[in-house]
């Protein structure tokens, strides 16, 4: 574990920590906040999951998540969305490949020697924040933007006794339906693995078997985005699965991190809600 | 307008009055509560339709609007659900003729008659309240539960210039596809008549053609009537339509004024924020 960086913020600290991940095959590069009370114990840990094109740092630097962690007492962490360095496989489009691993699992070739998110997201990292960090794994939340909206959502609903509450700012919510997904599914995880599709498509996920903990959705209604999000689907799936949730559609707001800083520190309220029950 | 009771309540006055309807050809009773500005000069208006079985005084005394109203100087009315007197048609159902009148106007018998509630909700009474009341008619927003919900969604979004905000406890929300709905609207607007129906299905206009202001939705996940009141039909509709709203399932609630009370702090205040925008 490499230390790239550590900064005093908000009676706290804000670190970029390098790592070699086994389950990428690469070197991968986080952010974590520290509050202040981590210096006494383990805090309660939020995940934060970023979209398409994103590093660890797009999040740490414009999310304004911090402010709202220190006031909770609650670290948060900011993975990378894809794996790097100069062997790993890309694709010319911004969607595929390097800053697009769509927390998933890759079976197909020339991306599943690296592109591991899904086993890096819920297995590889939390081992290593436990083990590195003054974080308590017992209570961890999890959420995320866009296609890490996506990732947020279908980790906690395949992982009920992890994960205390969920939150997404405009996620891509139907994967399967969308050309946000279908594209990367079929590179990914090949065009015949229909079951592996659904298990990566909250509205499915949602409709079939729910959350375990309470769910928040904020949603941009001019977001530049919406018909590749498709927020209906999962708005109904919660809607009709009876769901413990939250689903708002924000006036005027686009996909931007203007939008995601706006709503921060309700997510970070709905999250500490949960992690401090 | 024979003034039946005039209560003082949290700084303001509960007033129940009953007044001779032309719409219904019977005299109908309504509260409205009216908050101390009102003494000063007019004040926004808030309407509250009530369900199933109810007379104006069910939320009227169970609800706990008042306090809400008053702490934000809004008056808040509690109109009947259904024509009265013993010349008024009726059922033995307990969800069809009086207590029942689901906001329309009916053209069948035998409730052609009396049944004329949109007239009297969207016309008739609002002109009796603003000729008689400190009441400011240029800002009103309503709100309802459930077929009371029904009714404030649907007499929302076919009066987009007059209410600022709409919000629903629970609402009977595709009516056209529910047994809360479909034997209603069979008897009241006959089975022909599928326009009729439809511009009467607040998930149908909300597909169609949305709510000009913000939208505000609770329903429990422990209802009994779920089945019946179909919110996952609304709630896509919403998410779908991009609809300026929120649309919460709240864990635990069920369908009854326990519900309600708990969370009209936050549909007062919400309406309150766009009464006074």
């Amino acid at each position: 574990m490499k230390t790239v960086s550590e900064n005093r913020s908000f009676g706290g600290t804000q670190g970029v920590y390098t790592h070699a991940s086994d389950a990428c095959g690469c070197d991968m590069t986080f952010g974590l906040f520290l509050p202040e009370e981590a210096e006494d114990g383990p805090v309660p840990l939020l995940w934060y999951l970023s979209g398409l094109t994103c590093t660890h740092e797009n999040a740490m630097t414009k999310a304004g998540a911090q402010s709202w962690c220190a006031e909770h007492g609650i670290a948060i962490v900011f993975p990378d969305t894809s794996p790097r360095g100069e062997d790993v496989a890309d694709d010319e489009a911004y969607d595929l490949g390097k800053g697009a691993g769509f927390y998933v699992n890759a079976t197909q070739d020339p991306w599943a020697k690296h592109f591991k998110m899904w086993d890096y997201i819920t297995d590889e990292l939390p081992r290593v924040l436990g083990d590195t960090f003054a974080v308590d794994m017992g209570r961890q939340s999890i959420t995320g933007h866009s296609m890490g909206g996506h990732g947020a959502l279908t980790i906690a609903m395949h992982h009920p006794d992890r994960f205390r509450s969920v939150s997404a700012f405009a996620p891509i919510a139907n994967p399967t339906e969308s050309d946000w997904g279908k594209k990367q599914f079929k590179a990914y995880l090949g065009e015949a693995d229909t079951e592996a599709w659904k298990a990566h498509d909250s509205a499915l996920l949602m409709a079939e078997r729910g959350f375990s903990g309470p769910v928040l959705i904020d949603q941009g209604d001019s977001d530049n985005f919406l018909d590749l999000l498709k927020p209906e689907a999962l708005a109904e799936a919660m809607a009709a699965k009876r769901q413990d949730g939250i689903f708002r559609m924000q006036k005027g707001y686009d996909h931007s991190y203007f939008f995601i800083s706006t709503f921060m520190e309700d997510h970070v309220t709905f999250h500490a809600e949960a992690l401090y029950s």
